[in-house]
This record gives structure tokens, C-alpha cells and sequence, in this order.
């Protein structure tokens, strides 16, 4: 049987947290470059996969899916167990499960609202202006990290009560956070984390991981060479 | 046993949401009123119960829940069996579950960012600010409504396939839609909706439903009496 693909660039968060939740539970996968920067997530043949010209697009056998989190989540549905892992907390009480829930929502509504508009600020925007674009608008870099370290202290409280953001055990809550954390971390601002030692230290975790490791291996640190993407 | 714990006011759309899956599961509920024009939420007894100050919070017994979507996926999980309903589409395959995921995960990241603007500069930006506030800006409302016409013509094909957005039966993804757009129908830009016929009809078979009516009818629709709430 064919294994899974995903269709897009790794470079993508998006895209890097089907690939990192793959990775996670040991599944064989296909990655199908799709060419952003001359528009291929545009064509129809991508549209057929994502309604929303948007990346990543996944196909196992008939069944497609779009929205990278819906993705993740079939991925543990379908090899979760295989593995051994309980990333979503559906094997405890419906209490963890909650838990895990709880912590998930609080990265896509609390944490990415305050970080990505840093990330877009130094890296996203310079890259897709061609030339490098203009410099970040401080304002919104400035107000987005008071908004971060408001997000970061109340994490910091978290871990002080356990290892991981929704228990003792790692969850889709923690993994979510690495992509766009990922890139933050290469910004001039990644010591903002330095004032939450537990924070700090959660993070050093998650990256600790082979299959972080493998994923970020594939994600650009350098963004200068805009023509090779 | 006494009953799960709301805290929070009807009128706001996250405290809408899980009324309405409490309506819809039949489940005991006791709402308990936060003041949030007197700033009640910043208080420590609400921040206890939800870090990030934000409503609403929930209790059930020993176990204390924030984030909206989160709480309706536990009172779906706790309750959704007894009340002979599959919102979360988990009793059947995962193929079926991940069409769930996908359009619960459509509703945050591509519908909500489109709407949400409207209602925010039609009605939320002119209650919070006493006096009735400025005019909505024009700009941000007309470019909303252009993504909101992308986004409706994507639910438009979606719905001459199926009968509800994951599927024939009604899922979280459809009921996670009402309280933002009950506020949207009740804005100048409504008959947006009557240039696609399948959201239409699919919005009105919404809100027949007992429990929307139910909840529906303590999210006022007129706005200027600003002290009342």
C-alpha cells in the first residue's frame, strides 16, 4: 500500500506539523514538494486537495484532508497506538483528555495570536517581499512580545505544577508549539524565554526529541536565498 | 451532585458556546453571573479559573476548564452518549472523525477570521466603547465580507455534497458556527448569506433546533442598552 503524502514545504509550520506528527509516530510518508513561490498551491490540481489553496494538503488512499491540526490528529488516530503514544489523552479519563484539549486550544488561541506576529515581523514578511522587504514594524514586534511574556508567565505557573502543559505526559498540546516557537528561536528576541526558566526548559525538551530533530532539520534558519524554495 | 458551573454572560460568543452544547446534551447547568463591564474577570476568584482572565470559566466538581472549545469537547465527551448524540463523530470511523476535525478546524482558522471582524466593528467595538463609539471602519468590514464570500462559496460546494459541513449528520463543525454568525445575521450585511442557498438553508435548519433556540434567546439583539449587561 502506498504510504501517506503530504503535499507541500517543510519550511511551512503548517506543513511541519503533519511531517512532525509523522515522524512522532513512525509512519511511512511521501513528501510532494509543492512550488509556492511560482503559486502551484493555487492550481487546481492542489485546490482538489485543499479548498483553501492552502498548504498542506494530505492523501491516504481516497481520503483527503486539509487543516494541518485535523491532519495531526487523524495521523495519532490512525498510528497513536501502533506507536505507543497517547498524544491526545483518549486512552485516560475524559478529565486528561480535557486536560489536553484545554492546553491545545490555549496554544492556537492565547500563544500564536502573541508569537506569530513576531515571526511574520522578522522572517515571514522579509521573505515573501522579494529583495528582503522592509524592516519589522517594531510597534506590532514590541506589543506582541508583552503580549508573549503575559502567555509565558502563566506558563511558567503551569510547569511549576507539572512537566508537561496538560499533565506529566507529553501531549498534542506541547508538540503544537513547536513550529512556530521553532522560528522565533532564530529571531533577536528568543532570550525573552530566558526569563522563564521552566518555560525554558519545556522547550529544551521538545526540541530534545529525534522526531523534533528530524522535522527541523528540513526548516531554514537562513532565509536569504529566498530563490531556492 | 450539584450541577456543572458556568461562569460568564450569554451575550459573549465563548459563553454561548458551551451553553449550547450543555443545551444540546440536556445536561444540569448553573450559570453564574460574571460582570465583565465592572471588570469582574480580571478579579482573582475568576482568574482561578481561568488564567488568561477570559470567560468563560467551568467547574465541575474538582475539575476547573477555560477555553470554550475545549469545555464543549468535555461536556460532548461526559454527556454526549446519555444524550444519544455523536457531535465529535467518534463512535464512528476515523476517516469520519477527521471530517469533524477538519471543518471544526475550517470554523476557527478560515470562517471566524472572516466574520469576526464584522461583528467586532458592527457591534462589539461600538458596546465596549460607552457612549456607542465610532463607525465601523469601513475598510476592515468590506475586505471581511470579501473573505467571507471566498469562505461561504467553498461551505456552498461543500454543502451541494453533504447535508451538514463533516458529513449527513450535524457535528461539533456546524454548531461551532452559531454564535458568531447569530450576531452577523443581525448586522447590516446579512443577506450576504442569500447569495448562497445551501449555507442559507443549512444556517436555518441551525437555528430551528431547540437548544440553539434556547441559548439564542439570551444573546440579545439590540445593543444600546449598554448598562443592563
Amino acid at each position: 500500500m502506498s504510504p501517506v503524502k503530504v503535499f507541500g514545504h517543510p519550511m511551512l509550520t503548517n506543513v511541519a506539523r503533519v511531517l512532525l506528527f509523522l515522524e512522532e509516530v513512525g509512519a511511512e510518508y511521501e513528501l510532494v514538494p509543492v512550488d509556492f513561490v511560482a503559486g502551484e498551491h493555487k492550481r487546481p490540481q492542489h485546490v482538489q486537495l485543499n479548498p483553501f489553496a492552502k498548504m498542506p494538503g494530505f492523501q491516504d488512499g481516497d481520503l483527503v484532508l486539509f487543516e494541518s491540526r485535523a491532519i495531526a490528529k487523524y495521523i495519532l488516530h490512525k498510528y497513536g497506538g501502533t506507536a505507543g503514544l497517547d498524544l491526545l489523552g483518549e486512552n485516560s479519563g475524559i478529565e486528561e483528555l480535557a486536560m489536553v484539549d484545554v492546553w491545545t486550544e490555549v496554544e492556537a488561541q492565547q500563544y500564536y495570536p502573541a508569537i506569530s506576529p513576531v515571526v511574520f515581523e522578522c522572517i515571514i514578511i522579509p521573505f515573501i517581499i522579494p529583495g528582503g522587504g522592509a524592516a519589522p514594524n517594531q510597534t506590532v514586534v514590541d506589543e506582541s512580545l508583552e503580549r508573549l511574556r503575559g502567555v509565558l508567565g502563566i506558563y511558567e505557573a503551569r510547569l511549576e505544577k507539572s512537566r508537561y502543559l496538560a499533565g506529566d505526559s507529553i501531549s498534542f498540546a506541547d508538540l503544537n508549539h513547536i513550529p512556530f516557537t521553532f522560528y522565533f528561536m532564530t529571531t533577536p528576541y528568543a532570550k525573552v524565554f530566558d526569563e522563564y526558566p521552566k518555560v525554558k526548559a519545556w522547550w529544551e525538551m521538545l526540541m530534545a526529541r529525534p522526531a523534533v530533530q528530524r522535522v527541523c532539520k528540513h526548516m531554514p534558519t537562513e532565509f536569504k536565498l529566498r530563490a531556492q524554495y
